[in-house]
């Protein structure tokens, strides 16, 4: 694709030779002759300056020099996103329409004709699945799953009974959805499983990444609202409640029955306890451990989760003791030779 | 069902119409009328008093108001449990009885002819499957392992060669029973690889979560006690010995050969190191990181993990810091005000 | 196996009755007559001084009493590797050479003749196996992807497009390499996907854990060097670079694009953010939060991650507070005390 018609396409204003054949996107590290690359954070400006690539998507604001031709963008990672699908070459599973044969389907589903089931998956008694649907391969939807338009389970997704997924929703390799709820009664010394009887809906346009689990709930549903992007290996416990457009990060755990808000972001490993309450648009920073309610559009990290800005001060005390030591120490010292002096004073007096 | 049948049933007394129908379970602010909730924490006293649920389960200690009938019961979560078993209506995974044709079975194995084994499940030479045991679908069963008595392997759970699983065993979709354990020593600056040639023994009545993972011993046993129940996404090492009725939270990880005493809780994403010992009955806290042994009976928290009345209190001292700085600032001004005010009675002494 | 073998196989030197025949191996307090045994850790030395073992393999330069026949060697922990590979009995899962008819093989594969694929695999158009390679069963290996020599895929891994797997690469059970990576961009409120068109690369003799993923570059690689060894639940995030001879063990979280060195260790459950760069032979210790580079050869532990000694003394210092604030409460009394007495001075000079 020529330059000038690339940055069409992706509302961009390119400067260079328009007729600038593009033939791959790469970083700008790794770029080569013929590759577009991308500047989408300023971190990396020294890399753009030795940039092998033809051509690079930058920010409108970008000040900086470049070696190659520029387009500029109001948003260099939609731009990045536009690009990839227009050039990227990544192939798709092929699946064909209809169930593969090794495929065990039972008679008594739903299945739109435009759906697409993939080798080794299982539908089970009752399923919905509807049009434009893809299973990849060794997918397993269970009795009365309802699974909506254009969505795609990677290979080995579970959905188990009961559970509804809304349209577009992207279940990656080995997530699963109504898993049972973790609930148990002691009863002299040992554990009594609490039946989990509710089940799991996630709304449209969302997310769960790769071995992911969102549990069933005990009874009602948990519930994943609309736009919410899950990431891999994180843990969603029966009966929370998450937000619309709420995003994250791997190894991120929910305890049960917590509400989260919509847009809210919870990085990395963070840790939220059961029947807590965090408000739209909060922020939990990485490996944060949240055991209190977190207020709307606040910004919680440490442990226990606390305000930044009272955690940052806290480590920085934290980091100063040492000099307080000294500050202490010297005080101590100062006030034995005051006292010294002062009976030396009355001994002289005396 | 008629509310005093099911109070009957659950052990409880009942206040209100013995008459009413109830023909579902909701939480309590989920509720319709014919609904039957529960109030299992004083914390959601104020959706009792809201509730639309026609009777409500409560502990006999409940002194509050309803604005339904009300069954008095020792323990609400057992009433719960039992409840949901009564009137609960999540369909079941339907298996019959044998091996679903697309399963490959090898013919030399010990299958009770009550198991039910679902479609595309793998079983190898030599396994033993005893009587009521379920695979639900797409479970591998190795060489030589034996499980026990009416067990349930959820969709895509795992269990390698020569695991012994006792009866009732539960693993849950994609837990992993008997994967290599980690274990490499260093050869001129490169890895290898140790074998693991022991294997994995999990009690009577135990859970495995989603996605978890308990390796495979060195040799000898990784052993899960009796009545344990293991969250999603865990992960036990090789060589850890779990004592009977532990339970642990979500994302926990507990490195090799350490050894967890009976009825100990481990708390959501708390990791413990390798070869200590955590005592009968202690509590780990959630995110705590475990690397020392934990006496009998202890609740520790934080990193490192400490007894939790010293954790919450160095975390108090810590919060205080700002208070300290101000009264260290404060004695060095009155110190200097002292020593200079000494001074000026010396110049005028002089 | 004669004693005086075993110790000649493995470069060790016996004390003892040679003629002794080992029948098993086991750890030091499970060992029973004919089992050979090992001294790892010293911290061991009490169960060796009861083992029942009839030997045990311990370090050239052991000092203590044995109860039994002793092997000395250099290394015990490859003696240990050694010793397993001799005499371990583990049954390991018997596979054909060529494709087991449950298996879903696209006509348009290179599979060479040697390679064994066990039932319910999928494998798609254009993937490359070469030779000695066995998939146990219900593995994926998607488009174009190719996979070296003498590699095992455990029961369900799954290898999606184009990811490139070196020579005698292990991906243990329902590890997921190529997995999409996560990565949104914000348009109107709502996260808008951005595709991933890279791939993975894994190199020779790496190990991919139970249920581990490694996600595909956003373009270009996501990068795991040759001899890295990760455990279980290990999240490795798009576009990482991992140096050759890393471990990382279980639960560890790396977020996008990071770029960690060779032969770097990162403990249990150790998460770092984006964009970071860990330097050769860095140490991160287990639940570290690494926030900032982490300079070759530097061991970094705590949230944030700092120089070990850093944060022990931090830590030590908190541990201290209780001591510091008598200290400072004594100075305050001191000081009013001696403002007191100037003043009571100053009272009786008026």
């Amino acid at each position: 694709m020529k330059l000038s018609e690339l940055a069409a396409r992706i509302d961009g204003e390119f400067t260079g030779n328009g007729d600038l054949e593009i033939t791959g996107i790469a970083g700008l590290t790794e770029a080569v002759a013929g590759d577009l690359s991308f500047l989408a954070n300023s971190k990396y400006a020294a890399a753009l300056a030795a940039t092998r690539a033809s051509a690079v998507i930058v920010s409108r604001d970008w000040a900086g020099d470049s070696p190659c031709a520029v387009i500029r963008v109001q948003a260099p990672d939609r731009a990045m996103a536009l690009t990839a699908e227009l050039i990227g070459t990544l192939p798709k599973a092929e699946v064909a329409v209809g169930s593969h044969p090794s495929s065990v389907i039972h008679p008594e589903t739903d299945i739109d004709p435009t759906v697409r089931i993939g080798p080794l998956c299982v539908v089970e008694r009752g399923a919905v699945i509807q049009a434009g649907t893809l299973l990849v391969a060794g997918c397993y939807v269970g009795r009365e799953a309802v699974i909506g338009r254009d969505c795609v389970l990677q290979p080995h997704a579970v959905v188990r009974e009961r559970v509804i997924l809304g349209d577009r929703v992207i279940l990656h390799e080995g997530a699963v959805v109504g898993g049972d709820g973790f609930g148990n009664y002691r009863e002299n010394g040992a554990w009594k499983k609490i039946p989990h009887i509710g089940t799991v809906e996630i709304g449209a346009d969302s997310e769960i990444g790769v071995n992911s689990a969102v549990d069933r709930a005990r009874f009602g549903k948990t519930v994943v609202g609309k736009g919410v992007k899950v990431d891999n290996l994180v843990m969603i416990a029966h009966n929370c409640q998450i937000g619309d457009h709420t995003a994250m990060a791997a190894q991120v755990g929910i305890s049960g029955s917590t509400n989260i808000g919509t847009g809210v972001l919870l990085a990395g490993q963070a840790g939220l306890a059961g029947h807590l309450t965090v408000g739209d648009g909060a922020v939990v920073g990485a490996q944060a451990g949240v055991t209190k309610n977190v207020p709307q559009a606040t910004y919680v990290t440490g442990y226990p989760a606390m305000p930044h800005r009272k955690a940052a001060q806290s480590h920085a005390n934290l980091m100063r003791l040492e000099t307080w030591k000294k500050r202490v120490t010297l005080l101590e010292a100062k006030l034995a030779a005051l006292e010294e002096r002062l009976a030396a004073d009355e001994r002289i007096c005396d």
